[in-house]
């Protein structure tokens, strides 16, 4: 509400071009580098997801780039496919090999790069600039050209250099905010400036230094910037860049403008993004974090379960994400018994409060209580024994370098002694699988998901492994065990899982 | 530079004080709790980073929260020890047994919390804060109030619930975004409005859902706010809170607003929060990120050697980081020269190529050239014939319930054959344990560093397991691995590291 109170005095498009960029600037996240098979792989997500533009590389880099570049090419997606080339001629060269449609030039314009980087002058600069845009532009495609460090260049300066390249053809001059050092106030002015000399659509690219990609973005937006650089996850050099979920979600959800956005894919972008860069985002990232939409502390559950928009300020599913309900410390006694209700739990009034207060300690402790852990909690306070059906009665696990990796496993399934030894790719899939074999006579448990959490510290440390698993006839239940050994933690928690399976499918059975 | 040209018009305070609410925001992170023992650390170490206000839980919620406000308050730090409360009786008393000196109260405000969590009117809302106020006021407490979801309220009942709290006394108004929704523009118009009408110190409390969390607080500095909440690593519900770190290096850096901050704690103060809460930032996170003073790029690193600043926001040093330079697929030549004059490994053109080559290569296919396997890169480059010292011939390792983790290792050390047999908590412990023993003789090699990257699939994923390990005089080398198997990845990934320290040790003796 109170954005329409300063939605007159901004210059907002009625629609946001997306130039992705995560192929380039995310691949320039020290430590990671995405090979040529996983670029394609992203590019076609992306184009899926709706971006306008990928910019796929640095196709002077290497020849890997380039070939990455030629592939994403021949794929013939409807986002044009862009190169990054600095004003050289063998940059520009290696791009128009690439066959790329669109040609990204940049050079560096603050003083600091002038004479640091450079070593050139002002006039210098401009001259390579022009020349470079007049080369691109000779050949036909489309140039964007940015001035390094735009931010800290003499707005004098930066006039005459966007101006020179828009006379020689340019497409789009982009602002590139370099090292992060901008604000939303500063940005609107500078972008406003722009606007004032230079007739071509003005793109923005920004830097997440101080933690203010996205809102500068939107700040240059607001300003009359109609395309926003961005990557998937905000990956990039040093604290990234512009994060493409953050931001289109922002445009959308705020000023209410238009990208090509298909929004509902981002989370499962973000997730692919992350698999093959192996950076994983923090559960508290905004839009596709774990915990974007999850909810733990009980007044704000109360909340949510009357009307979700009193904690929420967008729907999970707009963009391919789910509400989560968690239990802990901060847990409600409304929010459990909602829960209560959903399984048809019934209990009186002491009964409740015996488990409430497990719950509370539980999460006094630490520990964040699951649904089937609650489940479990409420079948010990109903008065029905706790009992394991399984029971571990004896494990050996062997491995080594010429040894077949072999766990025998003793159990004790419902008063049965059962014995069994299997081998696996490692010690942890060997014991597992004899696990599942010995249960499978009462019932066909599968792991879904093995976790271990990562561990640092030394190789005593407390190792966390959570598994889930399922019986295919709608059962599934977590399980979790923290100890030094790796391989007894495995054991523990699928047991843990299974037991809880078990519970649940006797529960079934009663009249 | 283009901050100069909008500061004028705004209303920068001299100073900004923090109020730090990571043990109350922070720990309602689903997922996370945190014990009275752990409170406690954090808040002494929030205390010497120089935070104004702790505020160090919600009493009402549990007896430990109760508790540990009390041992906090105990402490005598410099901070204030706030406690949260919403405007019921219940909840300021279990505050003011807890002895806090300070009482965050609150409640909703706008017609979503009204109509559907509280059930009341206007009128009634305003009674109860006011009520709330007073009682705190005559136990002679700082009281703040915050109207929840402040930004979704009409102005006009905004203006008349915070101007009847500051007559009953508070000390303090918050204006709490309490789904995220604003942005710059619109958050320094409302706090721009506020200040109109209310005399006493403006909070904000910002939510990161749309990634605007420190811009929006930026904003409202800009506006005339004198306090930001915020917490470490911006933890929180949902997407979080306004991250500290990040708006007080932007306060500092952009504005030259002063706070309290020993900003050369932030990094430390972070890792603690993350290794306590287990919520482990990203490498592109700003500020604190291990990435956020990291540089791979060839074109850049040239940059950052020729002068820091090119490249860089702000000096590592001031915010307790280090300067990182990592080689990869876009690293150029000049960055790995520099690193071999570091090393003072000489080579002539054709041997340089090579070696230029390879490092490109690893980078292709996805891998980070630390400096150790550039040295170990270069001495096979230059002819020195690449030997491991240290060969594994022979490796069992059992465990089980009744077992004794067990490893026998048989290695090749410089041609001798030495085994030995040990025990350890698992049977990773143990084999890392022998190995180290076996390889004493020649050199005493400690692991410094062990980490299983996260894994997630079947027990038969593939485990990633990282070493650092030093030999107390200088030398320290990474060792990594990646097999199925956990316990045989660990042993690669040890020998792989204390082959690169042998190898490094020889280089030391030579002429």
């Amino acid at each position: 509400m109170y954005i329409d109170k300063v939605k007159q005095e901004m210059k907002i498009p009625e629609k946001v071009r997306i130039f992705d960029t995560t192929l380039r600037d995310g691949e320039q996240t020290p430590g990671v580098a995405i090979t040529p098979e996983e670029k394609i792989r992203i590019a076609k997500r992306l184009d899926n997801l709706g971006v306008d533009v990928i910019e796929v590389g640095f196709p002077a880099a290497s020849l890997g780039e380039r070939k990455a570049a030629q592939e994403i090419k021949g794929l013939g997606l409807n986002a044009k496919v862009c190169g990054l080339a600095r004003v050289l001629q063998e940059d520009l060269d290696a791009a128009l090999d690439s066959d790329v449609d669109y040609i990204h030039t940049f050079i560096g314009t603050s003083p600091l790069h002038r004479e640091y980087k450079l070593h050139m002058d002002q006039e210098e600069i401009l001259t390579k600039a022009v020349d470079a845009v007049e080369y691109i532009k000779d050949h036909g495609i489309i140039a964007e050209f940015s001035a390094e460090d735009a931010t800290r260049t003499e707005f004098e300066f930066l006039k005459n250099i966007y101006t020179a390249v828009e006379d020689a053809g340019a497409d789009v001059i982009n602002v590139p905010d370099t090292v992060g050092v901008m604000v939303p106030a500063s940005m609107r002015q500078l972008v406003g400036d722009l606007k004032e000399v230079v007739s071509i659509p003005i793109s923005v690219h920004c830097h997440d230094d101080f933690g203010l990609a996205v809102a500068n973005s939107l700040a240059a937006v607001e300003a009359g910037a109609l395309q926003v650089h961005a990557t998937i996850n905000g990956l990039g050099e040093r604290a990234g860049n512009t994060s493409l979920e953050e931001v289109v979600m922002a445009l959308m959800a705020t000023y209410g403008i238009k990208t090509n956005i298909t929004t509902e894919l981002l989370v499962g972008t973000s997730e692919l993004v992350s698999r093959i860069t192996g950076v994983k985002m923090p559960p508290n990232k905004a839009i596709v974090g774990e915990n974007a939409f999850a909810h733990e502390a009980g007044i704000h559950v109360h909340g949510v379960l009357q009307k979700a928009e009193t904690y929420e300020p967008l729907k999970p599913e707009m963009v391919g994400h789910t509400r989560r309900i968690v239990m802990g410390k901060h847990t409600g006694a409304r929010a459990i018994k909602s829960k209560l209700d959903d399984y048809g739990i019934e209990m009186n009034e002491d009964q409740f409060c015996t488990l409430y207060d497990q719950v509370k300690k539980l999460g006094d402790k630490g520990k964040m209580v699951t649904d089937a852990d609650l489940q479990a909690l409420a079948e010990t306070v109903l008065g029905k024994p706790k009992e394991e059906k399984v029971k571990l009665e004896g494990f050996t696990v062997m491995t080594g370098d010429n040894v077949l990796p072999t766990a025998t496993v003793k159990l004790n399934i419902d008063g049965k002694i059962k014995t069994a030894a299997k081998t696996g790719v490692g010690p942890v899939d060997a014991s597992i699988n004899v696990i599942q074999d010995l249960v499978r006579e009462t019932a066909d448990i599968e792991l879904k998901e093995y976790h271990i959490e990562a561990i640092t510290g030394g190789t005593n440390a407390l190792a966390e492994v959570f598994v889930i698993m399922a019986d295919g006839e709608g059962h599934s239940a977590t399980g979790r065990s923290t100890v030094e050994d790796i391989v007894m933690a495995s054991v523990e928690a699928v047991l843990d899982s299974i037991n809880k399976i078990l519970l649940a499918r006797d529960m079934d059975q009663l009249p």
